[in-house]
């Protein structure tokens, strides 16, 4: 049983008081915020009947989901990142602005400062005996006409579907690269077949997820950050068809208009081509960039970013 | 500008599938909580129109919250934890029941297993210079007769405010007691007094008390779990008057009828009778108890704790 007392007038001062609203020092916007999650946590507790034991299992699964630096990979499981995409998604809507490559979630596994390269690159570092990849595409803007000088900064997961800098045996940014396009708007990789991604099998989103009775797989797919001068910054993923994960994503980020097919060629001749030995893999895919309506837009999100020291 | 579309039945439907409720696996409760934390998130965001950059500054303090092991901490300094207290008071006194010591907030730093005692106790390890404490009191019943064989776990920092264990520079247990009351129901303790304790500098805790105009201290204080057969469990805390912090406390834990009043004394022949030299304090507190209205209330609650490995 448990009595409801958020509402009454001695707590709500009380929740007040902690939120700072009656002192004049700090920042108004972290108080209307904080007072208003304090009173959201109060209230959970009241119409859910939380109990103390279980206040204090979910303190406790905070620390362990920060000790663990999962908090990102928690708000993608949970469809919170995905939810953002929908909100930015609406609110193009609402201002009348569509087409355009879609947007989707960028994950927690970024890296910035990756190396940069002019037109192409070969990403892989050659220790992972994957599938190669040919990657290679456009970048355009509205009217369908290549964007020079577009940073194309893309990263994808190894053949155990981990990414390196959070995988510590991998090399440096392996499998983590910056292409400039050239003139026709063209990128070009060179690297591995990804896998799939899971979630830390005994890691605190792994954990929760087995209690809501849910995976915790990514399909196989390539993450992309594109921008260029005069254009809106986009945040997209690849990801690839024929994965059994491919609409069963545990973060919602499969789009319709984001899904990849690669062509598997086992062709001597061309494998000679390409410089390379047996069975080999290709895809094209372009992106279209939108106009910036605003300078800002051009940018990524400030989201805190891990950043390698080499 | 946020558009509102966390009530539409697309976005209802996505946040059910997130917190698993179309399926038929894991834990029903922990989906029901889940799915609506989730819905409230989404209602911040969108009532109060968190930006993006926002939404990523908070999942990034979790992360940094959590790998300083700060989730306890901050609960106290929200008044989340001393809520719990109010909201424990009112079933109290919807179901009848008052009288006894009151109740007030574990905090996070309490180490399970600290060494037994059998009525009397040194708890300090003579490494810190502070002024001598003696302690003592009796454990009584709701007729004010003592209870033997109570058990009373204490623990209090050292002149530092730091606490044992989270201070690796203390010993093992330093300031960490369990006295079990003799026949009389008495309890004694020759430990130092304590300074007041304050939120690391810093942490995350500090971080978002400082953009809330708050600062992060704590009267000197001393934590108590009292428990014996028969009777509720206590948890609770001596604040010692005269701090300039015991009722501008940032943990809100101070209360009425949990302030104790330490006596100094200079008098040497006092001293020599005590076996320490020159200036010391004392202090007597008396806990009472109330009966175990079931036998689930003989104990503390299963929040989580430390465990010293000695």
């Amino acid at each position: 049983m448990t009595v409801k007392i958020a509402h009454t007038a001695d707590v709500q001062k009380f929740f007040e008081e902690v939120s700072g609203l009656n002192n004049d020092l700090g920042s108004p916007r972290m108080k209307l915020v904080t007072n208003r999650i304090v009173n959201d946590v109060a209230r959970i507790i009241e119409d859910l009947q939380v109990t103390p034991d279980e206040f204090w299992k979910a303190v406790d699964y905070l620390n362990r989901l920060g000790s663990r630096q999962e908090a990102g990979l928690l708000v993608a499981g949970l469809g919170v990142e995905h939810y953002l995409d929908l909100q930015l998604d609406a609110q193009d809507a609402e201002a009348g602005i569509s087409g355009g490559t879609p947007r989707t979630i960028e994950g927690p596994l970024y890296v910035a400062g990756a190396p940069m390269a002019e037109g192409e690159v070969r990403m892989d570092d050659g220790l992972d005996p994957g599938t190669v990849m040919f990657l290679q595409g456009r970048v355009l803007d509205e009217q369908g006409q290549p964007v020079a000088g577009a940073v194309v900064d893309l990263w994808h997961a190894n053949t155990q579907g981990t990414y390196s800098y959070f995988d510590s045996t991998q090399s440096d940014y392996n499998l983590r690269r910056r292409i400039v396009t050239d003139a026709e708007g063209r990128y070009r990789a060179r690297s591995i077949v990804p896998s799939g991604y899971g979630c830390p099998a005994d890691g605190p989103t792994q954990e929760l997820l087995d209690q809501l009775g849910r995976h915790g797989n990514r399909p196989a797919h390539i993450h992309f950050f594109i921008s260029a001068p005069g254009y809106r910054h986009l945040t997209t993923q690849i990801n690839l068809a024929g994965d059994q994960y491919l609409w069963d994503d545990f973060a919602y980020a499969t789009r319709d208009g984001l899904i990849g097919e690669l062509r598997f060629v086992e062709d001597a001749a061309a494998a000679d081509a390409r410089g390379v030995e047996g069975r080999f893999a290709e895809m094209d895919f372009d992106f279209q960039l939108l106009n910036a309506p605003k300078p800002a837009s051009e940018a990524r999100s400030k989201r805190p970013r891990a950043l390698q020291d080499v």
